[in-house]
């Protein structure tokens, strides 16, 4: 019998990437990427050239179908594989990236009486100009004292599905009037491959308020909102949801003129690029958590159980893998650090150094800040240059580094930043251990573990966990790969279960960082005195942050 | 009548420099700068090689003589000067700059059998070895409930006089036998020019805890200290004390081979460098206080009466300007932080756009810094790079950077740091006017004040006071020419006193620093978050700062 493929294909933010799998052993065969013609749109929409306004960030969805007529061919072509040996797809998103469509899956944009409105695009995850709307719903939601509110953390974001459907309302009726339904991009996607209207687990829990034992919000909350909002469940999106894992349906006959694949080939239901990345890194279990470590840290760990974990991102049943409660939370400010740190604080002379040695000068820091011991250069840091997400969920927060000296060097600066990001790290493990959620272990993925050992011996000093990484460096990609293996089924050659597909396809590299005693002995006192500025700068004692923020906005 | 001329010399710690100046206008006529051949003793001494141990600083007291020999005769050559026309002259010194000498005046070093002996030289006011000493005389002062510690902000240094001779009994009691005299260095010039052993009421008070009310500590006090040292004012100095203003005696014969001065001309009481440029920046009356502004700044101001103002370094009656109380403070950090920002982190990219514009970083960083306005960095700084001094007089403290985001600049974090200064000279000034010394306006002279516009404009909109800056650009060897016109009297062309000499001699620039209301309302907010930091890191609520220099020489 032949070998066989699945693919996993990945949304990113500029390009979407095609990965061809071998699903016996997890082996990448061949990778592609498509870049979108249209980027990120934060300016001006195509063709019509009308401005947005300030926090704005669309898509255009046709460059979403774009990457399945170019980058699946290729894979295909460059791996040297049979459409007929791929026996399923999957793919991931980011999320939320919604957008309003027809009853026949048309979205609004590509209309002509709608083409040149900017509420009738994608909009992005990283879309902030909700935030009005975000609040309005938060205020409500704690008025009408509303149970939902505490699986995420307390608050909900302006990135997330209602808030940005509400703008769409709030600033444009008549698009909201004209979409028949609100969908995430990464479920519409897939309608567009199956010709199947679905609704994955996954993004309707983390992004748009639902839970498997309660559903959405009841009607009169959205009614509390905007009247105009109350039946928006039934009206434009669906009560349906279907859990990570099933098979969404089999490939359209258009989906195999732009793919080349074949005819009814098992598509696995919608998935977000974080979460799909899970298994993809080896964890289908209670107890080890998954990093993904990039500009920030996402954090993402299974429980059996469920538990309110406060300033968490949220949690949900089916939401990563089928059984188990799906917690997330994460750092906004990680690699994004260290880039800033880079180009604005690192000296000449430093810069000729790595030169003259031909090395980058995140190595030469690397290397001079991995000569120091824990504790030496005396410095300490809060890691919120970009606000804090989880615990605290506050993002008018800022960065702070204390104890220079005279004597302080750029590495040891560097050295500060990297433990401060480690130290909220390890804020967000024991907030989960304290209420019930275990981590025993930390793995890794992402672009950062590849980069800066130091860095990862580091988070494992500081949590005093073992921190593995993945053998992949596509783990998004990988991880849909493996879910198109479980919709395709053990009939066709796939797997019966995301657990059964996570032993075969997905690795760690032989490569483990442990907590070294004698530097997490220290690093206990230097995490004490973490915590006691965490909480006095972050929890109310002393807001001079906030209000410096308000000072400097006065200012402009 | 032919014009009149004065000689100051200013004992710096690397050079001595010789300032001869028209006694009717203040004008500047020559100058000279004659470095010491031996420099700072802080390695080995001169020809016997004797290593030194870390934190001593000796000096050569043959290297002020050295002065007399070739920088004053350069400056009546240079200047065109008749002998017969220098009527006075004034020295200035280091502080507490002392040394042992025999009955004669003869410096124990320059005796052969203690040639190679380090505590037989002139310890420099920067040698820090003497701090075991230090605090026994704290702990010890305290026991004993002496009150005169209040008159130093209840602390004394590991610089002033009787930590150095505490110090010489313990390591060198032979030494401290072999010496006649204990003296400072400023007064020991004196001594070699007139042939009369003289002691200042500068150095007296605020060095050697002398006071024209109390004397100083009663033997008992030294007794406790170690018995050794139960008479060693009667001992080893002397009871009688002169104040600053008055004539020493004239230049002795010999004095007038090293000088090519007149047999007889009049000579000050000696000085100290800081404290001989106050009336040079035209200040002998209470409510302006001089700023001598450099790597650090030290804060003088004038006061008719006796004030506790907690956290100061000192104050002494005539110890500034006869009759009046002279207030001392000091701020530890200033000029230091900004070359410390500077070789630390200024990115390359910043260091190529000076140089294609041919001007200095420090240059281009102020013009960057200056387009911002108060509060739009949002950054706020704790100016603790190398402690604080007043009014917290505490060494142990660090250096604090808050608000930094992912959009912060170099130039956003250099102003900081200014601003920090200016934050930390106003608690200074408030500290002074909340108990009953007033500072209605401040005169700066130094070399900051010459390099950095804009942050002569920050410390007036910071403080709200008009900010003048001194004619002269050395001021410590214009202050000491006034003196010595002061010595030299009314009848020889001088002046009666240096309420006289001051207004005629010393001059401000035309140039004001206002401070501008709309600035001052905005850094008035950012002073009560400053303080707030200042009182929690600095006063005990969280001893951060502290801890982490624990664990950091714990690792060492």
């Amino acid at each position: 019998m032949s070998k066989k493929y699945a693919i996993g294909v990945d949304f990113g933010t500029e390009s979407g990437r095609a990965l061809l799998v071998d699903v016996a052993t997890g082996e990448e065969v061949a990778t592609s990427v498509h870049p979108y013609s249209n980027g990120v749109i934060d300016e001006k929409l195509p063709d019509s050239g009308v401005r947005l306004e300030p926090d704005w960030a669309l898509q255009d969805p046709n460059d979403y179908i774009a990457v399945f007529k170019t980058a699946v061919p290729e894979v295909l072509r460059s791996g040297g594989v049979s459409p007929a040996d791929v026996i399923g797809v999957g793919i991931d998103f980011t999320a939320c990236t919604m957008l309003p469509v027809k009853a026949d899956g048309t979205p609004l944009c590509n209309l002509p009486q709608f083409h040149s409105h900017p509420h009738a695009w994608v909009k992005l995850w990283k879309h902030h100009a909700a935030q009005p709307e975000a609040n309005k719903i938060n205020t409500t939601a704690r008025k009408l004292d509303q149970k939902w509110l505490d699986r995420y953390g307390g608050k909900i974001s302006s990135e997330w599905f209602f808030s940005k459907t509400l703008q769409i309302l709030d600033e444009a009726p008549d698009i909201y009037q004209a979409a028949d339904r609100l969908l995430e991009a990464t479920d519409w996607v897939i309608w567009q491959l199956t010709g199947v209207e679905t609704r994955n687990s996954c993004t309707a829990g983390y992004k748009a308020l639902w839970s498997k034992r309660e559903g959405f919000p009841e009607d009169a909350y959205f009614k509390a909102l905007d009247p105009r909002l109350e039946h928006v469940i039934d009206q434009k999106m669906t009560r349906q949801i279907t859990p990570i894992g099933q098979r969404a349906g089999g490939l359209t006959r258009q989906a195999t003129e732009w793919t080349g694949l074949k005819a009814g080939t098992a598509v696995a239901i919608a998935n977000v690029d974080a979460h799909v990345a899970v298994p993809a890194a080896t964890v289908t279990e209670v107890g080890r958590m998954v990093m993904i470590m990039g500009t920030s840290i996402c954090h993402m760990v299974l429980g059996a159980e469920e538990h309110l974990v406060p300033g968490i991102c949220g949690y949900v049943e089916d939401g990563i893998i089928p059984g188990l409660f799906g917690y997330e939370a994460g750092q906004s400010c990680v690699g994004d650090h260290f880039a800033w740190f880079v180009e604005n604080c690192v000296p000449a002379a430093y810069e000729r150094e790595a030169e003259k040695r031909g090395i980058s000068i995140h190595q030469m820091l690397e290397e001079k800040a991995a000569r120091l011991k824990p504790g030496e250069s005396g410095l300490l840091a809060l890691d919120w240059w970009n606000g804090n997400r989880s615990v605290l969920v506050d993002v008018d927060l800022t960065g702070l580094l204390l104890g220079a000296t005279l004597a302080t060097k750029p590495e040891e600066i560097y050295r500060a930043l990297i433990e401060a990001t480690a130290y909220g790290t390890r804020v967000i493990v024991e907030a989960f251990e304290n209420n019930g959620v275990p981590v025993k272990e930390l793995v890794a993925c992402g672009g950062l573990p590849e980069k800066n050992k130091l860095l990862m011996q580091i988070y494992a000093d500081v949590t005093g966990r073992e921190l593995k990484v993945t053998a992949s460096k596509q783990t998004p990609a990988l991880g849909s790969a493996m879910f198109g293996a479980v919709a395709a089924g053990k009939a066709a050659g796939g797997y019966a279960s995301i657990f059964e597909a996570a032993r075969y396809m997905s690795h760690l590299k032989d490569e483990v960082y442990k907590p070294v005693a004698e530097h997490t002995k220290v690093y206990d006192r230097l995490f004490a005195e973490y915590i006691q500025l965490h909480d006095y700068f972050g929890r109310g004692a002393n807001d001079v942050m906030k209000r410096l923020k308000k000072i400097k906005a006065e200012t402009i």
